[in-house]
């Protein structure tokens, strides 16, 4: 980690995850930045513009009747100013009413520092297959 | 776009395309920050840490027969002091020797601003499913 404002963005980091566990709305609006420039990307989706368009997003998937834990691993955090972007591995435990799933995904969450709170402007989320390509010339990019 | 700074920005995020559509391993050097903390996702992969772990997987990606022609769109910056993060939609052909591919990705491209230069010190891209999902709980988050 890089500096003093690590530890806090961090604790932040780990409140995204709590949040979404707890399927609360009213948590994931005390993380974010309410600004129309915010970002995000959910494993598999598009990118959603806007925080009206991305609390819909939190609102629609918390209105699912699966559970989520959410182990995030790996954690990197980076820090300028009053700009931080945190890496991890998103271990992920999707809980239905008689069985459940897990897979992995990996984010970017970025957050930015308003009145001395670190607050999320960007997350962008996605699958990491359970097979990895044995060639990355077998992909795209 | 923000600020001043955005144009040059903008023209970072270009020039790191026309890099990949070049295959020149030598112009993704001079786009990217050589630091072990920089990080870089492909699409469907798992996350690559450290320049020198992300220079190898270009130099593989690079060697591969296929040819790409990427045209970003929705270019969206958001410029905070030295750093500056770019979201946009890439439209993907990949050219093999007598077919071609055409595929979606949005991207997460994240510069920091090192004496007077824009360098990439983030990649994150995952694909775009062809048909999305009609609803939000369908997927995981």
């Amino acid at each position: 980690m890089d500096n003093g404002n690590d530890k806090s963005v961090d604790e932040a980091n780990r409140e995204f995850y709590k949040a979404l566990e707890s399927g609360s709305i009213n948590r994931m609006d005390a993380i974010w930045l309410h600004e129309d420039w915010v970002r995000c990307v959910h494993p598999g989706w598009d990118m959603v513009k806007g925080w009206s368009q991305v609390r819909e997003t939190w609102d629609k998937i918390f209105q699912g009747k699966q559970k989520m834990r959410i182990s995030p691993e790996n954690v990197s955090v980076q820090t300028h100013g009053d700009v931080s972007w945190v890496t991890c591995t998103e271990n992920i435990t999707v809980v239905y009413e008689a069985s459940f799933d897990t897979v992995q995904a990996v984010a970017t969450n970025l957050f930015i520092c308003k009145d001395g709170r670190w607050l999320m402007a960007h997350h962008h989320a996605s699958s990491i297959p359970m097979v990895l390509p044995d060639a990355a010339t077998d992909t795209i990019q």
